[in-house]
């Protein structure tokens, strides 16, 4: 259990980071929705190890395979299958956390919880489950293209460890995002970014930081009262995400030093449309989508695997030590960006379909 | 859709501000437990309006009746239904907000979504839609006593405004966080907090704060990989309630700000079980319980209801101004604290079905 | 768990024949849809016991009462919440059952599944859990009348133990239907239908027989491959119904003696849409709706109570006997008719939801 | 929408009868049960097309291969996915299909529903995509294997056409029902029976008849009230079989003809265990096994693809004709026989884990 996310776009992964390959199960995609291979790889090129120096230099080439619900270049209505084989496996160097259990990461809780893990590698826990998760909201992106005329999402690095960058939220592009590879659309801020991180690494430690999306043209009327609030949804979203802990909407955290006279947004008329004057909201009121753009920001650990040493236990009980080695991302932040992207294309996606369900329109 | 949380442990509210009641069915909960109307009630009394001078004066009494599902005292293991009229509607004091949209409330996006919405109060936005999750919770707190016997949770306000308490995380009970009205174990602390809330009050604003939760005693084991992660369905079931805007686990939004180095929680033998040395991942990794005290915050925006004046527009779309009137929270945190322990106690209930359903053992 | 139907129109029962009531949550209905509680006890009076001299004479008001989701006549989008107060409960009755398992009852399968039932009357297992289901259903005809001009559900008794009506399905009307007390249309066999269940009564015994349905103005397209095929969840919805056996679909079991060349529905241009000449098919194709009525046929089983004295065994594992006391249908077939078309409205209605939202026309 | 099947031991299908292939995903299978490509594939064979004369001669190898899920032999508790790689098609074949609806197959009411469809043979509709049900209940059997020491299940062909074979329900053997092709134990009639599918064969016409199925060995316990009893849960399971048109437990539609003092089942002890003296309940009351053997019967109507010319309309709503070529079974019913048991595993393995989850023993 615990594989589905979505309850009408409903998006289904599977695979370990070892063994056939990996892949997604899309049902209750609409019919007719053009989509190619090419466009699903351009996604997962940009969630694909090795792509810079900043990655893991893995070499996994990912190539995905629609293995159905796809017909002459459109959506059939039926599920669509997609799946990447599994390649570049090197099980020796997986030898030694076979028996020791690498402090925070999921080996001794997938171990507690099925007594039975996959050693080779993250199994299921493994950063490649992405994957599918890329792959479907690349369709999902498509689907709401189709219904939102206007429809964008921007994901960006906003920190790396203490340096947070400066961008205007209203006006960033994913070509601004796309022009240096750790993905802070701040060209200045982000050599410094670049350099902590091969610093870092250098260091045989690794770093977190922080992502901001935004979501630009979505109607209002999106999200379910009262469990399934948009930003209830887009929370477990991303908390979904390996390597998270944090998530905030609009003004997040901030909003416990405000106060109501400073944090409400007054609603005013512009464009002949009824707006917000500013938007603490994130675009986001009483779980249901109010027109304007759906901004959070999601914080990011510095990843478990580091080459430092470091104490741990075997599976038998011995206290014992461990140092990673092999290929390993310094920061995940520049990989996660396209994830953060993917999820929330999931999430609107599916809340999209729910409001054509009881017969609301998407604009 | 949307009034349905959990996947074993099936919690779906009802019921507007205003109109015949407020309730829930609760489907899935195991048969046998020892449930009385007298221990539901106490979970709303803490919940209730009027309990203290920092709270709204609206008399409800929230009386909870038991209408299925419990038999001589024990749980049937048929769908539990609990019920509160609705009983201090005064419609007249409503009169004003039927054609204007209050800032940063629900009113504008229900008009959007539905194209209509109950204008006598909040309507389903109302945080009396919580009683339904209050009551449930009690339900589950017991569910998770049976499974677990040194399990607790405990809620308690950590931050209003500015002002931060300190509290030991390990060792604080819920007994220390109701002796005093705002919540907050530390008790030099919270005087200032509710000097802090009543002069605010005075001044027709609103503040908001941060509430902190640990819950212990769960086994390892409980999460679902990889959407379902349990921190995943910890912070949807956050912001799902009124006026949340952040959540973060364990370490959160702070661990940006660290390297791997000092995030990991090494692993080390400790009272002859696999212990973590500290507990930056918050009791939580790759998305299952480790065993340790699972521990979050959350963070609470000021209410949106506010005495001072606001611009904003009507349902025809003239530019208006606006200032509530009558019995209004300025400070939800107090009362938002049993609702947090309740969120938590359907999510780990949950999970803990899920679990067993696999055969996984509860301890 | 099992408390539920729908995925999009979902509708949640719970009560037992006694305690504090019978109700059920709807959640997903779309807005402003027009609905009355005089509307939902119209339904639920063709249901009630003590309605004509066939069946039980237990005097059960079943009044309904709306506790939410309904704002001035129309429905909010919100959960639709529908109680009905147990009352005239006479424990007494029940005494020697507590410690007997009643043959054909599920007396023995909820003790051995929850380890506890209420004793009292039939708990969930009662035909009384049904008024849940006929208020839903009546919201759920609402809902499908506005998006099908031309839609009518039109469930009949066919046949009563071995006496067999004639009537013309493609014509027959629900006026008809409600002709007499036994809901069988062909008045002359009606007739002999009502004399049977009488001497059946009489001699203390039980009788069971066939309910046929059509539901007419249904537009192409409902009904979703593979698992949630439109006769799929009819069949569930049907067997769901306590004391049914069975269920078949157009042609049904009498198809397995016909040849393809006689089953087969040919295709023609009839009022400038294509329809079949025959149907077989019972309007579904490939678990998706064509357009042509839609028929099916349930076995209901005679009733387990009786008043002949039968052998059993206690909770404490001694063989014994049992004779029912008190007021039971003889036959459930008359007051069973509004139930099967409630269950037909909740499927209908769910997948025209499922149907919108993928963008799919209503017609 | 509408490919899973199951609450917790969750079945995705996915995958036309031509494209890249077809599987399944398989997401709550408990961890450490036993399973290889070689359990999977045998069942697979039973399903193949090609296996016999009386089936279609295409060559389908339907090669399965396990994506992931399963090391080292065992399940790890993670998603199983299975994929069998398309490989035998001649588009050419169905050129003609392409503009023409074939009467009782899917191709109108999918184009109906989604506005486009995959002409290339049956797409979605095909009964290649039980291969990914097949390949699931072979999983599902080995976990019902774990939990209940006797459990077995045998589906069998109990009639074709107008012959009907007799066979001892309580006794019967899968061997039994292997020794001979048409998959019917009662030897005579099986001879009786190909003779009969051949001689339609050649005829150019196809044929129904029954299937029959017992599942032994089930504890009582299993079905949820009031929605997903086990007879609803099995009617659905069935339902959504292709070509299937009734479903009947125990007594079935015999029981409308039946009173209620012989219909009951009568409790005894046996076996110092609560048994039944009759069965006609089919195993289950209430919803819920009672221990007894499970059976029901499943009718199948004939197929629609038959050689013989027939009426139609084309895809631009011209009057013409049709009659198929290439290679089509006269009659699915030996084909039917192991998905019957694989659905059937389905239903029970879901029940099972829903049991456990509220805390219930298998046994």
């Amino acid at each position: 259990m615990g594989n589905t996310f979505g309850q009408l776009f409903r998006v289904t992964t599977f695979g370990e980071s070892h063994g056939g390959g990996i892949g997604v199960v899309i049902d209750g995609c609409p019919p007719k929705i053009d989509i190619s291979e090419a466009e699903i790889q351009r996604e997962l090129d940009r969630r694909r190890p090795g792509q810079s120096k900043l990655t893991t230099q893995r070499k996994e080439e990912d190539r995905c395979e629609i293995l159905s619900g796809v017909f002459e270049g459109k959506t059939l209505g039926t599920p669509i299958a997609l799946a990447v084989r599994n390649k570049d496996a090197r099980p020796e160097d997986y030898s030694e956390i076979a028996g020791k259990f690498r402090p925070s990461h999921a080996d001794y809780t997938y171990e507690a919880k099925y007594g039975i893990r996959n050693w080779q590698g993250g199994g299921r826990a493994s950063a490649r489950e992405t994957i599918g998760r890329v792959a479907a909201g690349a369709v999902a992106k498509k689907v709401l293209s189709t219904l939102y005329a206007d429809f964008e999402i921007v994901a960006y690095v906003r920190q790396i460890h203490d340096i947070v960058a400066k961008i205007d939220r209203s006006t960033v592009k994913m070509k601004d995002v796309e022009k240096n590879i750790v993905r802070c659309p701040d060209a200045a801020t982000a050599k410094r970014m670049i350099s902590l991180i091969e610093q870092v690494r250098d260091e045989g430690d690794s770093i977190g930081g922080v992502i901001e999306c935004v979501a630009r043209g979505i109607a209002p009327g999106l999200g379910e009262p009262v469990f399934d609030k948009l930003e209830a949804d887009l929370a477990k979203a991303m908390l979904s995400i390996p390597a998270t802990k944090g998530f905030e909407i609009g003004s997040g955290f901030a909003a416990t030093r405000m106060r109501g006279s400073q944090h409400n947004d007054p609603f005013e008329m512009r464009d002949k449309r009824i707006r917000t004057t500013t938007n603490n909201s994130g675009g986001v009121q009483g779980g249901i989508s109010n027109g304007e753009d759906i901004w959070f920001r999601v914080a990011f650990k510095p990843p478990a695997t580091i080459a430092l040493q470091q104490k741990t236990v075997t599976s038998s009980k011995k206290e014992s030590a461990l140092a990673a080695r092999g290929r390993h991302d310094p920061c995940v932040l520049p990989r996660a960006v396209p994830i953060v992207e993917a999820m929330v294309a999931l999430v609107l996606c599916d809340h999209a379909l729910r409001q054509q369900a009881i017969g609301g329109r998407s604009q």
